[in-house]
């Protein structure tokens, strides 16, 4: 990281400049202890916004109303919900999409054109619109009120997740902040998750959207908690210019700066993800090193980190690189048996190929950490990738096994 | 299934005229309450063989070898153990691999190229050759011998698994048996599974290939127990026309009756292995009706039987038929939300999209039962697919945590 890239401590969403959040209890969220289901997000100014959505072809109407409004080009808020998806619910799911819109425009004094709605929760339920109406205009906009928003979004998580960071364009400087809710169906290519990242930097707009797209794909799409892919994926990126600086464009160092705080606040993002991953005990974090190119690396990569043998493995504080084998086998990256090199939080336990003696119970006592680090070597080339999931472990399987019942 | 094709009370491998086996203990199983360790089987003709094998980059010289041997054309006899996988041992393991079959050869009093090696267990840990030299002549083969055979190849198997079946070819009678391990790091494409079919009908030999690759993929390749796919599946059909039928060929009645017999025998085999997964609880069955073509319904049943969230569903009893639609959205199959239908256990619980009220509490009730079936109605065509599998339990994390150390 860029010495000009500083952490802030306490940072969130409404830490870069211009804007205001807030949430309130509709009454949705039933089963975490933290009782905020619905918060707003605003902009005091004209925002560039840019978005990735879900890949998944059963979408929530709450994903397909946001990309419409996004393609218009005036997004500068959002209205959040926690506990119920509005996904699988007929027409009535777009309806309460666009109502759910125009109440939060009609309460934030803008066009319902500039309100994006993202839902999280239970499928097949629809939202109880009495409740958001009655409820929404007890949400009060704050400077301070991006850690209110960051709780209202959560589902299964444990904690909020929330960062910012500023930066210097030229003689300004700038604030990139973020949140992140979404503890369980999280697998690449966008996971159950909803992601709020505000920046009072101006950027271009087509930059914007290509900087979201690339920093995405080294960050939330390595991210595995567990191969389930949800139906209400949102990321957004508002980006409303209060700093002053000339807005960025690609190819100029300033977006170089930018891009490199993106990608900053979206890895640390999606390892506090899979840190809070359902029942996680431990952050699982696998690098490939010395494939014949970055695309192979992230496959190995992707497919090692999402293989439930190796995350059990790691619950269990148990080196069992043979399971680490049998993931990379079956990712379809090129390999050569003989050239593998693997390491456990830095400790060799393979070269070229073959197991060589180490202390067990040394390696045994590392992998007792919060992080355990596998990093890989094929030695065939200069690709290479990170990707981040969790340990798989009973309390998983107890919080999925009783979610609706 | 025809009429005349009829399971036999107590079949194995040794049922169909013509094979023995038997087992011995080693000393390479230390994990098992079932000691046997180390297995013969044998055709007492020549046979025609066919093989499938892992598609793992990683795989054990025990695979390679075994391919060598087929592609020969003289296979008749297998040497299998289980414990150690001989897999990731480098030069080591092809020489054991050829040691263990000439090991085996001698005592068969066969050529080395008329017999299979199969190993499974533990990764990256050497064949002790010494034990296996010492152990093989204690193996006394018998036509009753299938058994302790189905016994040997077992690991984290809580059971052995077995089936015959027997069909009339013209004025003949045949029989088809098998036997099959496989309780972990199975996933569609041939997981660490391994399985021995043996027949006694005459069969020509591409035909034999052919209705092999055919049974396999609607029945083995349509499980997921984990995700995982090993690095030292193999299945092996062995026909050595002791039946006295002339060989059959494709196209003609026969050959419809051999894949009959043969898809019976695989499915049940598949079945067999989802029930004995990993901390299985309960057989998970996924029927896709009404897709665009074979292949979609496929890909849907695939995905949906492999979702963690899903599994664990299951294991709670829990209809949660959202996690269901999500891993349907995220398979690439075609949909259209308006026209889905969802039944448990032929209970309708979801009708055009919509759910529809439905007794919780019945519906619950039979999610209780040992096996639980989905079925999926896409409406949209008549490509159809069945894919097996089991409930994710928090017994699978303690079992998988706790392997190698």
């Amino acid at each position: 990281m860029a010495e000009e890239i500083r952490f802030v401590e306490g940072g969130t969403i409404t830490t870069p400049q211009g804007f205001k959040a807030g949430a309130t209890f509709a009454g949705m969220k039933t089963y975490a202890e933290d009782k905020l289901d619905l918060g707003l997000l605003c902009s005091e100014r004209p925002c560039a916004a840019a978005g990735l959505f879900t890949a998944n072809r059963v979408r929530s109407p709450s994903v397909v109303y946001t990309q419409e409004q996004l393609a218009k080009g005036r997004l500068r808020a959002v209205v959040a919900n926690s506990g119920i998806a509005n996904t699988m619910v007929g027409e009535q799911g777009m309806t309460d999409a666009r109502g759910t819109a125009a109440l939060a425009a009609k309460q934030l004094g803008l066009g319902a054109d500039e309100v994006a709605v993202c839902s999280t929760g239970v499928i097949g339920v629809e939202l109880p619109m009495a409740l958001i109406r009655e409820s929404m205009p007890r949400i009060e906009l704050t400077h301070e009120g991006g850690a209110a928003f960051a709780r209202a979004i959560l589902t299964t998580d444990t904690r909020p997740k929330e960062v910012a960071v500023t930066f210097e364009l030229g003689r300004r400087r700038a604030t990139l902040g973020g949140c992140v809710k979404g503890a369980g169906m999280i697998h690449p290519n966008l996971a159950t998750m909803l992601c709020f990242l505000t920046t009072d930097a101006a950027v271009e707009k087509g930059f914007l959207q290509q900087a979201l797209k690339a920093a995405a794909d080294s960050s939330f799409n390595m991210l595995s908690i567990d191969g389930d892919t949800s139906t209400n994926d949102t990321l957004l990126l508002y980006a409303n210019g209060a700093a002053g600086n000339d807005p960025i464009r690609a190819g100029t160092p300033e977006a170089t700066t930018f891009k490199e705080a993106l990608d900053t606040v979206c890895v640390h993002l999606a390892k506090e993800m899979a840190r809070d991953g359902e029942g996680a005990s431990r952050l699982l974090h696998i690098r490939v090193e010395g494939a014949k190119s970055d695309e192979e690396a992230r496959k190995a990569a992707r497919t090692i980190v999402s293989s439930s043998l190796v995350k059990a493995a790691v619950h269990g504080s148990d080196p069992n690189w043979g399971r680490v084998m049998a993931a990379l086998g079956r990712s379809g990256a090129e390999i050569d048996e003989k050239k593998l090199a693997l390491y456990v939080n830095d400790v060799c336990i393979v070269w070229e190929g073959l197991a060589i003696p180490f202390h067990k119970d040394s390696v045994v006592a590392t992998m007792r950490r919060p992080e355990v680090s596998f990093r890989l070597d094929l030695n065939l080339g200069g690709g290479s990738a990170d990707a981040w999931g969790c340990s798989l472990s009973e309390e998983y399987i107890t919080i999925n096994s009783a979610y609706t019942t």
